[in-house]
């Protein structure tokens, strides 16, 4: 399966194939020829699937294995692997290859995307979630008090996205990956949304014809917001449903606490209560929630959290300036928009998620 | 005096003024109108000139004042005014005013570049070198091993160069900052270099008008080839006349130790001795070495450097690549050409101005 990403300056493909880890050489070299690449790699990728990976290629490639968890996008790694591209002397035309999760891809892409002011990168995707990191070309680190603060749009030469790779994966980042697919039903497509719900009901046991499909479908579903709108002023901020609070919760609880997908399901559900609540229409927001229980997600608001350090958060996440409160709300199942929220609304519902009321 | 530079997306207008400062406010505002801003100065221009620059404003302005010199252009002065940005909860639509020389210029632009993934800003240069900075969008730090290894292009929303500031600049900075004047002489026209060598005779006695119409020429012959090519991979190139060895000798040095222009004018007379030396035609280069030296520029490479080492750095300066060294030699005052240049040449050339052959 393949998916073309059209971008501003360029376009590049998104190949979804189980097996391709075992001929990524070939394949990279095809879209990124080069005299130098640098393998980034996560850690528990490295273990199991770096020989494989490495074997595809004729050549000998150096690697930097990077520890796994969201405290890598740090300044201190940021810099180390700046300072090893520097030492192994990869130049302006040297290819960075980022090997693992949503984690790996943002580093390795920032620095790709600053080191001698930008090369080439490709992506190997090797989770769920990493679908939505391969498309768009966001790539950050974090600031201590800020996630993703830190970034430029740097987008891929070629993103190799093995399922098999995904059968390791522990069964929280498949649903970490999974609510971003379904938030991509959710903003977009309305029958995508209710065919996953048809197929999905077991994340241990998805066909692998399944599984292809609806990565495919999700980065179609992506690539066509972020084509339309490729810095973020307009259609792309809908991907932020579930996003306002999920972040909060992330940085609440600490990074690592909970994974990105599991804290924007629980985003997704106070959405739909809030604009239940403030819009004129309502959304049957019960089937989901019924759903992703059975799926093993927690769609409740950390009972240790406090309504008001999160509304604090909400209030000066990146996506919302600070004089106006915005958040994405459904119209319908498949429709998003981007809706005023008035604090004293979005308190309330909080509260009510938290059993404060 | 005005000069418009135009950039791929946008363009921006570089104002050089006599007193410009004490109306930044104004100006600023009508460029890069913004909700907030931030200040970042050089503690040496905080001191003399901060407070008129705020004067300018009529609302309070937060400011950062960044240590003189290179080494505030690393990983931990990065950091900290990232972090600061956050805490002032500056936002998307925030704009960072940069007040300072290159180092401030090219700090806060990559700050500016990153922060959010972009924000805009505005360049208020202090020196006379930063009239280089000023144009072409590019912004770095650096790393322990490279300069200016790590950046993005960004370009500025307006530049705004008062003349008058430059009158407390230590005699070294306008010696740093006039060689690199006089280098868009060498590469782009000969007519400019000889008005320059007619006109200037005496670092502390430029007349402000020839010191208006030099700065903005500059400007000018850089836009014009920046504007061709605003990702290096061509002409842009000839702009590192001087540079190889130039950045060599910062580096060997420990950077700070030698200003960037007084390293480029010893680049320079290497490059145009060794043109003479391995290109069929051959330039006169005793009448610029006299004049600079009238100027108070020593041109010998330093003594206590050795030339391999210097060929080292010269290998890897990251305008090479690794497999061919390429070095800007003149064709003629006024022209210049990027050439394969053989290591043993350079090395013969080079040991020549160590006095070790
Ligand atoms: N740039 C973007 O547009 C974008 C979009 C979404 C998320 N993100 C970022 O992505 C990050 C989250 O990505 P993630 O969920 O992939 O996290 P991750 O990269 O931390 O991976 C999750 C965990 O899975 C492990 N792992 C990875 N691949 C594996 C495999 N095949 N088998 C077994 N274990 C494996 C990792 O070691 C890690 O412990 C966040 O930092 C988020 O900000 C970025
Ligand atoms: N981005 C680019 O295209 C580009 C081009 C050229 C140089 N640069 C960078 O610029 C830097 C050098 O710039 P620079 O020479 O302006 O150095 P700088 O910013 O360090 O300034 C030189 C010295 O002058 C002082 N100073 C600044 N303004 C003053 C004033 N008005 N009066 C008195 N003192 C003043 C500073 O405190 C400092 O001590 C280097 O880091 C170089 O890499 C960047
Ligand atoms: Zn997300
Ligand atoms: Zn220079």
């Amino acid at each position: 399966m393949r998916v073309d990403v059209q971008t501003t300056n360029q376009s590049y493909q998104v190949l979804i194939e189980p097996g391709i880890i075992t001929r990524a050489g070939e394949e990279i070299k095809k879209a990124a020829p080069a005299s130098s690449y640098l393998i980034i790699v996560d850690e528990n990728v490295a273990t199991t699937y770096l020989s494989i990976f490495l074997a595809s290629f004729e050549q000998e490639i150096p690697y930097y294995v990077v520890p796994s968890g969201e405290a890598s996008k740090s300044f201190s790694q940021y810099e180390s692997l700046l300072d090893y591209c520097l030492q192994i002397k990869l130049d302006r035309s040297s290819v960075i290859l980022a090997f693992g999760g949503g984690v790996v891809g943002d580093l390795a892409g920032f620095v790709a995307g600053t080191y001698m002011r930008g090369i080439r990168f490709v992506q190997i995707p090797t989770t769920l979630l990493a679908h939505d990191s391969s498309v768009g070309g966001k790539v950050a680190i974090n600031l201590a008090d800020g996630k993703n603060m830190v970034g430029v749009f740097h987008q891929p030469e070629l993103v190799l996205y093995d399922p098999n790779v995904l059968k390791t994966l522990p069964e929280k980042e498949w649903r970490s990956g999974f609510a971003e697919i379904v938030k991509m039903g959710f903003i977009a497509d309305r029958a995508f949304f209710e065919w996953l719900h048809l197929e999905v009901t077991d994340l241990k046991a998805i066909k692998q014809e399944t599984l292809i499909q609806f990565i495919a479908k999700a980065v179609q579903l992506k690539a066509a917001i972020v084509q339309q709108d490729e810095r973020e002023d307009n259609v792309r901020a809908l991907l932020n449903f579930g996003h306002t609070l999920g972040h909060a919760i992330e940085a609440e609880l600490g990074y690592g606490a909970i994974t990105h997908g599991e804290a924007i399901a629980i985003g997704m559900r106070f959405a739909i209560r809030l604009g239940n609540r403030i819009l004129s229409h309502s959304i049957d927001g019960s089937s989901f929630e019924k759903w992703f229980e059975t799926l093993g997600y927690s769609l409740n608001v950390p009972p240790e959290l406090s309504a008001t350090s999160l509304l604090t958060r909400m209030k000066v996440d990146k996506k919302a300036s600070y004089q106006n409160f915005v958040m994405v709300l459904l119209d319908q199942v498949g429709q998003a928009k981007v809706y005023n929220v008035a604090v004293d609304d979005a308190m309330l519902v909080l509260k009510q998620e938290l059993g404060e009321s």
